[in-house]
């Protein structure tokens, strides 16, 4: 006889950067910010009605929107909000991608594209960077079925300008265009504007880095209202209230800080022009950041043997056993206490191996 | 030359409950609480560490799993998480349903099912209910690649008991059977207890209708190791954070608080009963509710006219234009003081008319 198990769904999932459960841990891992949300957003929460939460939210989420559409200067009918920019690009992916051709990414970015495309039966081909990790434009003249594209990338926190951006709209007019920018507000350079122009590019965007709210779970994305409307189309076949009535408020709030969200910026990329400097010093090969991490290698150690060192030290990075990045390590831009640490971790290591 | 927007998904999305933005409005249509959750979820919210939002929920959900099976006495391991209901039996299609044969469900249901088979191209096949809107279990003898039932069924109100889910289980031992138990802590009777015993049954529930709480999208479903599993591994390819950090710690704080949650339940079937005699007396047939709404008719008046003309008072109800119920309304039960109007209201409209 058939077993039911037979209908399950065999499927490889995304394993998300390792939590650590212990105290003390020096948390570089995840890109997370190290900063609070703005105060304007915890006093959101705490003022917050609990008692409003017997209703569902409000399923068009017209404040957290028009707060969206306000910031980057847009209209509420441009912007999609999802739970987290995961969310927000898987979504896209089934809206937008549902063509015959594959779909165009680099080849060393971020893992999950490749999960996407598996769960939602979505043919890709990866373009891979040059040998100093740079996006080669001519890769994505090819016939495609869509394009995706973060910018920075990650995890190479390298960015390109918006002519980049331009020059790739030229010549691709057959299919979508998502450039992902969870990590712009660092120091990159955001091609928003560009979608007046464009009908077929959007971008995505998150609450979960620069403006430290991750843990509520905020991802919006820009473009022309037929984008829009194919991304509502399927979030509302699938979940027609998918951010929380606390979260909005809460990111209403937040975006709304301008001063907040600039002076922890700054704080971020003044400690990462440190810290990069500090480690060049100390023989790393560091790449170009525009973004909260830093991308890093040393021609004299074993990436990976220093990533299991600095664990037992309680100081986490990222590691990624991939082709081309093996002897690479991603480093979370942390507090300047956070920092100091992790180079004094890391000299102990080169003086001892 | 082919247009990008040929690559756009085209798909008739659901349409979500009517929401009023008019203030003064009796909202009897979304099957929403009238009473605030527990203070206790009030409490985690307003007491949230807003500064831990910087970082990612932990995706393991443990503080809301371990609420969750304390609360129905299965580990930790059984219990599922996710963005609302909606969001966890989307999942569910996805993971359980990926056979090649129809799965199967009632004719009169909640309408998401189909809009989910249409998102993620799984056939189905409709059982009609009997000329009570009862489930014929007989219809689940056919061949099929899963079934799906709520139990009590949206809108009839409807609930079957243990030994008719015993029955099914039974004699389908060839795919899953999800029981959407969204309604049964109004009188309905859950079958959680017999996912020890049957390996593919997977039973589904939400904290948006007897917690109070669907303003937070909480859902959750209890299953066998091997379904829980199956449901994580698609989960983890599409979205790793679904629940967010506040919502796991008020759905926590309010599943601990037994005597709230069964004193608004009290209160809720109280008036429900009281309600249900009063449109009696009015010449409505009423059919005996499990839940917390009421489905009824009237033989000598339209239900259609009679929801538009309750719209016009400011009292909202909900219609379904849909064949076999198209006389029907669908009566969310709020507070005594909400119903009180709701039977005025009513009582008006059959003098007129």
């Amino acid at each position: 006889m058939k077993s039911w198990k037979d209908n399950l769904r065999k499927i490889e999932p995304y394993t998300p950067g390792e939590q650590s459960k212990a105290g003390g841990v020096i948390k570089l891992n995840a890109n997370e910010n190290p900063y609070p949300p703005s105060p304007a957003a915890a006093a959101a929460i705490k003022n917050f009605d609990a008692g409003a939460l017997r209703l569902y939210p409000d399923a068009g989420g017209a404040l957290l929107k028009n707060a969206i559409a306000e910031y980057y200067g847009v209209e509420s009918k441009n912007v999609f909000i999802g739970n987290g920019s995961d969310d927000v690009i898987a979504v896209s992916f089934q809206a937008l991608f549902s063509g015959d051709k594959p779909i165009l990414f680099p080849d060393i970015t971020y893992s999950f594209y490749p999960v996407w495309c598996s769960l939602f039966d979505i043919k890709y081909k990866t373009c891979p960077l040059d040998s100093n990790f740079r996006i080669n434009l001519n890769d994505y003249r090819a016939e495609n079925g869509g394009i995706i594209i973060p910018n920075p990338n990650a995890p190479t926190s390298l960015g390109e300008g918006r002519e980049f951006i331009r020059q790739l709209m030229s010549f691709n007019k057959s299919s979508v265009v998502i450039i992902d920018e969870a990590y712009v507000d660092f120091g990159g350079m955001s091609s928003i504007c560009l979608t007046r122009e464009y009908e077929n590019l959007l971008i995505t965007g998150t609450f979960s880095k620069s403006r430290s709210l991750a843990g509520l779970r905020i991802g919006f994305a820009i473009g022309s209202e037929t984008l829009i409307s194919a991304l509502e189309a399927v979030k509302n076949s699938y979940n027609s209230y998918t951010v929380d009535s606390i979260a909005m408020a809460a990111g209403a709030a937040a975006i709304k800080d301008d001063e907040y969200f600039k002076s922890t910026v700054k704080k971020i990329t003044d400690v990462r022009k440190k810290t990069a400097s500090q480690l060049q010093e100390l023989g790393f090969k560091v790449l170009e950041s525009q973004t909260n991490f830093l991308f890093a290698t040393h021609s004299n150690a074993d990436m990976k043997d220093y990533f299991n060192y600095l664990k037992t030290q309680k100081v986490f990075i990222r590691y990624f056993d991939l082709p081309r990045i093996n002897n690479y390590v991603r480093i979370t831009i942390g507090t300047e206490k956070d920092m100091c640490i992790f180079i004094e971790k890391t000299r102990q290591y080169l003086k001892n191996h």
